[in-house]
This record gives structure tokens, C-alpha cells and sequence, in this order.
């Protein structure tokens, strides 16, 4: 019987929900895989803590790099969780420079270094596996992971992020104020004390990144996309876009166009009744992928939690006894040319002064840039001041700051700006 | 390098686009995989009709027995099509007897012959591949494949069936009668000439009862199970419906209480907001799952179609080069204790005479049957009869036919019987 040696790097909710599922399963891998699953080391920063599992006989060590090192370890599985990369990328690093397959769930990691540490396990005849970076419970990259033999996928959309889509479910469902839904995201578990990564779109950022290499074979520099905030949407959005039939969803979307990513990472306003991603709500998430042969397929789950990752963790270690080192996966990745915005439809909420002519003036500005208003709505006015509700058409693709830079000049407050996805591709 | 020799039975559109994605990818697969893929012989029935893909130099034959027995052929490709199980059967029993991998599309046979033919592959050490029989480009196979080594799916639900579907959403979306409906599905291929296999829900039925041995490692006896035609259905149903807020929908609901199987295979009525199944319309289909640990899945696609199909087909080629004889992927099945239709809550069309206390009679019968009346909508009288809509609570849940008897002694005509889903849970 063939032995994998297991070094585990983490043992918080996920980890022990993963080295439970390992320990029950043994005898099984055995019977139906002919090998002998042993974990050797499990990493640590405090071996005195509490755990939430039993860690009688577990061998725990606050020394990462012996279990990296280990010879009798072949295969190692990170769930280190928290936000930094210093410790996690050199040692998964480090992992696949000495041959040694890797499972790993850390999305900034992997939307850092991803081509690096692919080609590195690529050369090395090594497996990487990564489901866990993104989706939570939906696997993704198993769905996904044979597509480039026969067809391209060249869009992507969805809801990435459990905390914002928390909010934004809070604030449509239950007309609660996005302080409010903040606040009860946080009780509830689904946001951070600082809860930015999640509300300024960067942990959506982080995950498009690794969606465009798993799934389009392609790579962009994160520099060059601006994740947009959902800090700033009221009530008065919601409201206004509901009687117009829409909604506030947290989108990622991404498409090739030539050889150009048009792309919006952050709020989006989406039909309620024609868009998918609408009935998606709470913490769950929404993946969907256009393929050239298969078409749209979507997949919705839990975005996040320890049971759902841990369960792809595990498919991924799987994964990895059937590749055993004479496999590759990785197929490489191409950049882009352009990354480039997708502002071709607006919504905006302005504050407008009730004067003749202002108007007017908003318009001919918005013409001169070659943009059409699609929807113009006024509502209450107090203090010689109106609300407008916009939507506009700027096929151009006007870049934000140079239309924020107009209306500004125009003496018209920007209460929102948020792009308006008007179809996706049935 | 290791060759594997592939016979391929049919050469309809999946098998055309099979063979085509074969050819492409040979050169890829020799990199990746180290393996050869080569082509021995294909099986079709008229060796001499023009077909959509290039034939030249392919090795046609319509002796299918010859491949199967073929010592150079390791994996035998099943995309024969057709209705009937007589050719498609012994074919890939065969094969596994002769400890050849397989990879199926033939619902038919997984449907009646699943447990035989699983048990036949576990006990020769071979692999037998099904993603390609249920639901179209959607690779529920894959996604649940290692479920049962770390939850428990006890309840499943989608559409399974794009005829159906696209009849029902062509009733509701255009206002379509059933008949012109199904015409236009014929029209665009969606709808074979005698249609009753779909829109009888056999397809359905059979679709479930490979997604139970899927995720659920359960079997149920086919004969026990009554699919519910949606014949019948009117324009009359979805607009009373719709104005309460709900649409019909053919679905396939299995769901494990204890031991035993509460199903629904046929029509349903849905709410059009809240139930995931209400946005997959056209010929499209939804397989949701609800795992113990991973929660609700879901996963939409297109249902058929010789590219999705196709894609399937290869991805599991690609698994079958994996698991090479070594590895035992099926962990058996279980049966239920009983099989039992859910018609705990129902809506009803009637006919009623108008005539005092016909409601009270109604209500009284309802009433002594432990059936709860939750809406009663009359409409349009016209000679003598007006129509009633009615939505019932059936807690007990009393058969149909029970519930059909007593109401015709009423001299009640009943137009529609369906049964209403009020939640899915997430």
C-alpha cells in the first residue's frame, strides 16, 4: 500500500473541519484508492491554544517550514486563512520547489503569484490545486478544469463576495440602511470588524483574477483594475431602482473582446426579473461562465463557511492522488492587451439645484460627450435642491473621472455612480 | 507513451463532435497525459450515409459487437441516441465484462441497468462514466462525485427536461397555447415528432433516477414512481396563477425523509420570485442539491445539445485516463424503504355547478379528508358552470386518486391537479 504523507498549514474553522474529514475517510482511501492517508504535521502559531476539535495525538507544530521540509510529506494543504501573504506564499513556494503536490485555499496568494507558482508546479511535474481560492462550496475549477481542450471561455460573471451581497440583500429585502446591514453582517459572522476587503470589492478582485486564469487561461495585473466600493449606495438607490425594476447587486464581471478585458469589479445595477444573479442573495454566491461550446452554465452555493471549503479542499486532495506527478494541468496563461472598464451603461443619483436651464445644461454636457440619457426621473425637492435619477447610455465607454469632471463642473453633486448591466447572454 | 485505443459507438451529432474534439486534442493529450488516443473503430448502423463531420480515413464499421471484442480497444465512447435499449444494453455490459472503461450517454440504460452495470465496473476494476446522461452540459457527475465521502445529499430538484420546459415557458412568457407551444418546439428541434417520452415526464423519470444513484447512492424501482404528464395544462392555469404570484414548471423534486422517498415528477406550481427554478426558461435546466455539508448547490445549463453533450463526454474520457484500472469510484447504492408522491400541497382547476352550496359540499368533502382549503378564486360563470382555482393543504397527504374520487362524486370536473412547491430551502 502506497503511503501520502500530509502537512497541514492551519487549524482554524477549516482546517479541523478538513483534518475530520481526512481521519474519517482513511479506511475508505484505502480500500478504494489502495493508499494510506497519514497526516505528519499540522501547523500552528499556538500550540497551547483551544482548538475547536479534538487535537489529542494530532501532531501540531508551530513550525511551518519542518513540515514543508519533511520528507515523509507529500502533499501539503493550506488553509492559513487571515490576510497577509508573507508567511503562506514562500512556504507553498517552497512546497512545489521541492516536487511536492499542493491544495492551498488562500485567493490573495494565488491572485499574487498564481502564474509563478503554476509554472513552477508545471516544471516540476508537481500538482497545484486551488478550488478552495474561490466559490467556497461551488467547485469551480473541477468544472471548469478541462474546458480549454474544447472550447473558450471568454465571459464570466457573478456574485463573488458573501459580505457585500449580505448587505446589498439586507438593504433591497429588508429596506434596511447599509449601516445597519453592515452591522448585521458582522453579528451574524459574514463581515470582518474591518470588513474593506470585503465592501471595497478587493477580496472580489482577488477572486476575478483567479477566475480569469482558471477559467479564461488569462492573466491581468491587478494594478490595472480600480475595484469599486459598495460604501455610499442609500436607500434612496434602492428605492428608486426598484420601481424601475432593478436592483443593486455586488458583480464581478469580466469579458474578452478582442483581445481586451472589459471589466466591472463593485456594484452594478441588474434587472430583478431578467438578470440571474438578482435572485441570488444573503452570503451566497453566483458563478457563471459563457463557454463557446457549452454555452452559459451557473453555479450558486455558499460562498464561503467551513464545511463547504473544506469539502473542496478534500475533492482537491483527491484531486492529487490521481494526478500523482505524472500529469500536467496547467495549460499556461496569456495576458490581455487592454483592461479596460465597462462603463457603457450608468445609473447615477444626483443632486441637482431647482434653477431654469440646469438641466439643460446637464444634457448638452452629457451629448457633448456622446452620451445619451436614457431615463431621466426627478424627486423631492427641499432647499432649492432635487434628486435625479439617471440612467444613461455612454457607448463611448467615457472613462468616470471624466464624466464625474464634467457633471462637477455643471455645480451637480454625484450621490451614486454605478454601472447598469442590462443583459447577460442567455 | 501508452496508447489507448477508443471505440466509439454512434456518430450522430454528439458522436460527430466527440470524434472531432478527440482528433483536436490528440496532440495535447500526448503532452499532457503521456497517453496516445487512437480511434479503432466506430460504430454506425449505415456505414454508407453522409454524415455532418469529414469521415474520410475515420474506421467506420457496422459491426458494433467487433469493436467491443476488439483487444486494442480500451474505452468504448456510448453515444448511440435513440429511444430503445436493446443495442445500447448488452453492448456496454460487454464491455465491462471485458474489463473495458466506459463512457455512457444512453440515460435509458443507466436508468434501468445502472446498479447492474456500477456493480459489474466496481467488481472488474474498470470505470464507467456518466456525466453525459443527465442534464446536458452540466457536469453534475463531477461535481458530486466525491460527495458521499464527506455529506449526505438528501434532497434534490431542478428541471431536468428542456421540451418541457421550453413549452411551459413558452405558455408563460408568450401566452402560447400548449399546442402551439409544442409546435414551435418541434419547429426548433427541441421537440421530437412523438414528443410523449418528454412531455409524458418519462425522461424525467429517468433522469431522476440516475441523479438518486448519483448523489444520492440510492435506487428506486422505476414502476413505483408515477411521472405526470403536462398535457393539459391551459393558458387559464398560468394566468390565474401568475396573478397570485406563482408559474408552472416541469419538475423533478426527490427528497429522503428517514428511509423513504417523497418525489414529484411532472408539472409544479412555483413562485415566480422565490423559487430558484422560476428564472431557467427555454429548453435550460436546473439540478439543485442540498448537501449536509456543502448546503444548496445549483447548477444551470443548457439540457441537451450535441456540444454540451459532447463536452461532458470528453471530460469524462479525460477521468477514465486518470482512474486507469486501479481505482474503485462507486460506493454502491441503497434502497428507500417507501416510494411516496408529495401531493401535500395541491392546486386545483375545477369545474363547479352554480348552484347553492356546491362550495359548502366541496369544502365539507375537503374538510373530512383533513384537507385545508388556503385560497378559493372563482371566475367566469358561463352556462351554469364557473371555474375555481383552489389551493390546498393535503398534511395527510391522501393520495390523488382518493382526492379525484371524492371531489367527482361532488360533480366537480377537475381540469388541473398539480402540486404546489412553496420552499425551496436555502
Amino acid at each position: 500500500m502506497k503511503t501520502v504523507g500530509i502537512g497541514i498549514l492551519g487549524l482554524g474553522t477549516i482546517g479541523g473541519e478538513l483534518v475530520q474529514i481526512i481521519l474519517k475517510n482513511q479506511p475508505r482511501i484505502r480500500e478504494f484508492y489502495g493508499i494510506d492517508l497519514q497526516i505528519r504535521g499540522i501547523f500552528v502559531r499556538d500550540v497551547t491554544k483551544k482548538r475547536a476539535i479534538d487535537t489529542t495525538g494530532l501532531p501540531l507544530t508551530d513550525n511551518a517550514e519542518s513540515i514543508i521540509e519533511d520528507e515523509n510529506v507529500q502533499l501539503i494543504m493550506e488553509c492559513m486563512g487571515g490576510s497577509g501573504t508573507e508567511h503562506t506564499y514562500p512556504l507553498i513556494k517552497r512546497a512545489i520547489e521541492l516536487k511536492k503536490n499542493v491544495v492551498m485555499s488562500s485567493k490573495k496568494v494565488l491572485a499574487l503569484h498564481g502564474q509563478e507558482l503554476l509554472e513552477l508546479s508545471r516544471k516540476n511535474k508537481s500538482v497545484l490545486c486551488y478550488d478552495a481560492t474561490v466559490g467556497g462550496g461551488i467547485p469551480i475549477e473541477k468544472v471548469v478544469e478541462n474546458s480549454f481542450y474544447y472550447q473558450e471561455i471568454r465571459k464570466i460573471y457573478g456574485i463573488l463576495n458573501g459580505t457585500s451581497n449580505f448587505i446589498c440583500s439586507n438593504m433591497f429585502l429588508k429596506h434596511k440602511s447599509f449601516k445597519q446591514a453592515l452591522k448585521e453582517a458582522q453579528k451574524l459572522g459574514y463581515a470582518e470588524n474591518d470588513p474593506s476587503d470585503d465592501i471595497d470589492s478587493y477580496d472580489a478582485l482577488y477572486k476575478a483574477e483567479i477566475l480569469a486564469l482558471m477559467c479564461m487561461e488569462r492573466i491581468f495585473d491587478l494594478n490595472a483594475v480600480k475595484p469599486r466600493t459598495i460604501r455610499g449606495i442609500s436607500n434612496f438607490d434602492f428605492e428608486m431602482l426598484e420601481e424601475e425594476g432593478y436592483t443593486i447587486k455586488p458583480l464581478v464581471s469580466l469579458e474578452i473582446k478582442g483581445e481586451d478585458l472589459y471589466y466591472i469589479i463593485g456594484p452594478a445595477v441588474v434587472s430583478i426579473e431578467d438578470n440571474v444573479v438578482s435572485g441570488v442573495d444573503a452570503n451566497n454566491n453566483i458563478i457563471a461562465v459563457i463557454g463557446s461550446k457549452s454555452g452559459e452554465l451557473s453555479f450558486s452555493g455558499q460562498g464561503a463557511g467551513k464545511s463547504p471549503t473544506a469539502s473542496v479542499m478534500f475533492d482537491d486532495l483527491l484531486n492529487t492522488l490521481l494526478y500523482r506527478n505524472n500529469f500536467i494541468l496547467y495549460n499556461g496563461v496569456k495576458p490581455f492587451r487592454e483592461i479596460i472598464e465597462d462603463n457603457t451603461a450608468l445609473y447615477l443619483h444626483l443632486k441637482v439645484n431647482d434653477k431654469p436651464g440646469v438641466i439643460a445644461d446637464i444634457a448638452g454636457l452629457l451629448s457633448h460627450m456622446g452620451i445619451n440619457i436614457d431615463k431621466f426621473i426627478t424627486r423631492g425637492k427641499t432647499n432649492g435642491l432635487y434628486d435625479a435619477f439617471v440612467f444613461i447610455s455612454n457607448e463611448n465607454n467615457i472613462d468616470r473621472d471624466a464624466l464625474v469632471k464634467g457633471l462637477k463642473k455643471q455645480h451637480v453633486r454625484i450621490l451614486s455612480l454605478i454601472p447598469i448591466v442590462y443583459e447577460e447572454e442567455i
